[in-house]
């Protein structure tokens, strides 16, 4: 294996035993030497990547958008629901996620290491914005406050769905939850062609990967 | 004053100390020692009220309710929309309140004290299922999940409006929920009559206090 190949493989096994720890006992209560256990590196290789609990923390929240997968669509208000929907099917299969939700959550700890919320809301803002200059969305929306008043209330729902069912309603809560939005924010022509059954989250994340996985295939096609 | 009397006074002391520690620090990390400190009562008439930190917490949990101003109101969607005005305008001011808050949100926690969260469900479910029955509301709304949908919007809307600015704009946050929201759950006719102003919280805690101080004044001109 090249060394820096060896490097990236280190640094993923660090940020998901890092996000595994955080995820399970939040900042104040994980420690350095667990995440090393999980993680199965040495000391000096963690030390390499992350100098400490702070910057560990840190990585994990800069993962979150990272997560997200983009498929570009009309109208562009079907993009903005993908979002929440694929990150509802995903939180309860991907610990860097449920990391990122308990971090950017922790109100002493996000002074430190920060928090995802802002890059949420800015890529929700930026998507409603798009589709407010297509016409999707109704005249009286404000784009940064519909996407911050989504964005809280999807914040909540993904907790009770937590606290409910370790998330395994997620995706089913979050659906509801967009019934409850969208007549308030999409044109009546734009929400009849909106897909929000409760497994578009799935199906989107499986178009995505299967996008991703032909990009990488070898090309023999072209010159 | 009366044994009774300094009973209820004492138990309200310890009930508030012991909110002021939890909001603060949360369940885990709060000390008896501390909320007998804050409390200025002795270890004795704490535990004659509460014999274990359980018991406070499970304290804290049941006042949760008792908060609310209730006044009947036509459209009795206009009632279901004043609790959570209500609410979001006394958050900031109530420790017993903020407490409630973070111990029902503690997934540990819980399992030993309780959480406020079926209450306030089961509470708003009733409302909806009366507005419903006076036709408030479009035919499609489900009471139960109507009422869990927006609980867990407003949870993540109260948790979103404490790190943004400590409670002081969630008066306007929970405004703005309700803009988004009630489109999907009021029936046309219902929802011009509604009142969502920002202001609104304030109005109705203003009005439910004048109400209860008229009560509980000598009454004079009956026989």
């Amino acid at each position: 294996m090249a060394r820096q190949e060896r490097a990236v493989r280190t640094r993923r096994a660090v940020v998901e035993a890092a996000a595994s720890v955080f995820a399970e006992r939040g900042y104040a209560a994980a420690t350095i030497a667990e995440i090393l256990e999980r993680a199965g590196v040495t000391k000096g290789a963690l030390y390499f990547h992350f100098d400490s609990k702070e910057a560990l923390a840190r990585g994990v929240i800069e993962e979150q958008t990272t997560r997200d997968h983009r498929v570009p669509r009309e109208p562009k208000l079907q993009e903005w629901v993908d979002t929440g929907m694929s990150l509802a099917h995903q939180i309860p299969r991907d610990v860097i996620l449920q990391a990122g939700i308990r971090l950017s959550g922790d109100l002493q700890g996000r002074a430190l290491f920060g928090s995802a919320w802002p890059a949420w809301i800015e890529r929700s803002t930026a998507l409603l914005a798009e589709a407010r200059e297509r016409g999707e969305v109704l005249p009286h929306v404000e784009p940064a406050q519909t996407a911050e008043c989504f964005f809280g209330a999807w914040l909540g729902t993904q907790a009770f769905s937590e606290a409910s069912s370790r998330w395994s309603d997620l995706s089913e809560r979050v659906c509801v939850l967009y019934a409850h939005m969208l007549p308030a924010i999409a044109t009546p022509a734009a929400l009849v062609r909106l897909d929000t059954g409760p497994d578009r989250g799935a199906r989107v994340v499986r178009e995505a990967e299967a996008e991703r996985a032909r990009r990488a295939a070898p090309v023999t096609a072209e010159v």
